[in-house]
């Protein structure tokens, strides 16, 4: 991955804004870092300060309280563990945090995105919810994203500070957005990620090697991109068309791979759970209708 | 997506050799139709005739048995439903295959591919094994992966017409690859779009459109394919540090998809199934590690 650093002359002319940083996690370390290498002034703050001292040295402020970073900068970014703790660090600073700007990188669930917003309004602050989906060696590169949803007005006065992270997507208004978007698309790469590991087991239980079959792997992604984006368009519609390839074709075929597996000594809870999706998509009539139509399964309701 | 039509001066000038093929379902038509697009002769037989009446008309040949079929061409390209349908529509041919360069598209299992070796020694056949990494549409565009395995001679000496089908990937001398990678790629296929209908059931329970979230999935999955390629070194190594992310946070994390998901009603039986080869991982001493990790647990043996 490639550093970039979105330093103009116009910015380097108005000074790029002050920013402080809550939190120095793997996580909060990376985001101070990639905004001190794209020249902002920093202020950080974190529960043990010894970790502040790296960044100390380029060039970083270390806080020495919570009120004191809120009050250093117009944007706090906030990065730690979870909303209990985000809570408990801000609330004692609440005299501060009237006007400031908080962008919420915190891991969480859309209900509590929501229930932030709430909180914020009553310390008078301007709310904007992130999800960062990227590990942190990812951060500073165009190559991830960051998700942003809520005040709309905080991602365009802060746009800037916030390009430098990775690449901004706004989602809209509705605060729980980002979460939300987050939390699926970790589900997304869970099952992703467990589908390859499944094919790697079974490939590799006979000399080839994983890298061998992960580059055809991840060239094989960008296919079932095309399809997952046809399928999209029939879950907005709601009408499943099998003209590409029916749901018994590949209850059919899953057959093949759960034989592969089996001759190899594979695990093969996941296979077989994907095919009872599949089953169970042809007894509500989908058999003649494409994949997409395994969402009417998903949503028959939780278990 | 593009149809790519490589004709060159040199190849219009000696000719696009000529090109059997055998069956023509959705697939087997998109692929006589793409090599007649690119200017190669093509003769074509299906146990029922009519199928053939669009091909034909656009210029290919229609063979009056399996024997004629073979005898016009140096190259068969097999796209029957599956492997007892190959042997019964060949065998009674035998006379006509012996020299022929057979490309055996069907469907099935590496070990089907792997008799289908021993099958074509007995004809005298020069025999690649083949597999279609699209659905029929996606046939005759550069986008999509053919993978061939076994006899490379074949594969080089009719690269030209394998070229016009998709990107032909050669993935080796053992006739069971690209078998054993088609059903592994499938069952990531597989995962990967139920993971995005879960999703996407979640996403859209309060108004977001699919499509909306799909575009953002689409995105992400380049950024999963960089987490995969950095795992993939990792099963090779054996050893999965977890500096980027650790199979406990992921054990932490997916607890906020399964609580949004259920509060909006959705099936979670998979990101459940999911959790438990994490928490499996766990227990094999890997919760620090990375989910590369999750590999030891599917290749614990088969259930």
């Amino acid at each position: 991955m490639t550093a970039i650093v979105n330093t103009t002359a116009a910015d380097e002319a108005a000074g790029r804004p002050a920013v402080t940083v809550l939190g120095l996690g793997q996580m909060g370390a990376a985001i101070a870092g990639a905004l001190l290498a794209a020249g902002h002034p920093v202020t950080v703050w974190n529960r043990t300060a010894e970790k502040a001292a790296p960044l100390v040295e380029k060039g970083a402020v270390l806080a020495g309280s919570v009120a004191e970073a809120v009050a250093a900068s117009p944007l706090v970014l906030a990065v730690v563990l979870d909303y209990p703790a985000l809570y408990g660090i801000l609330d004692p600073a609440s005299a501060e945090l009237k006007g400031k700007a908080l962008v919420n990188l915190v891991s969480g669930s859309p209900e509590q995105a929501d229930e932030a917003v709430e909180w914020a309004a009553r310390h008078g602050l301007n709310y904007l919810d992130g999800a960062i989906m990227t590990t942190p060696p990812g951060v500073g590169t165009r190559e991830v994203m960051f998700l942003y949803s809520g005040d709309q007005a905080v991602f365009d006065a802060h746009h800037t500070a916030l390009d430098v992270l990775g690449e901004p997507l706004y989602l809209g208004a509705e605060p729980g957005l980002a979460a939300l978007y987050d939390v699926n698309l970790l589900g997304l790469m869970w099952a992703t990620m467990s589908g390859w590991l499944h094919g790697t087991a079974v490939a590799t239980a006979e000399g080839t090697r994983a890298v061998d079959f992960t580059e055809v792997a991840i060239r094989w992604l960008g296919t079932v991109g095309n399809f997952i984006r046809r399928y999209a368009a029939q879950v907005d519609e709601g009408a499943y068309p099998g003209d590409d390839a029916t749901v018994d074709v590949q209850i059919a075929t899953i057959e093949h791979q759960l034989h592969a597996a089996r001759a190899r000594g594979v695990d093969n809870r996941l296979p077989e759970l994907l095919k009872t999706l599949m089953v169970e998509a042809n007894a509500k009539g989908h058999g003649q209708d494409s994949f997409g139509s395994v969402i009417e399964v998903l949503r028959q309701g939780a278990r």
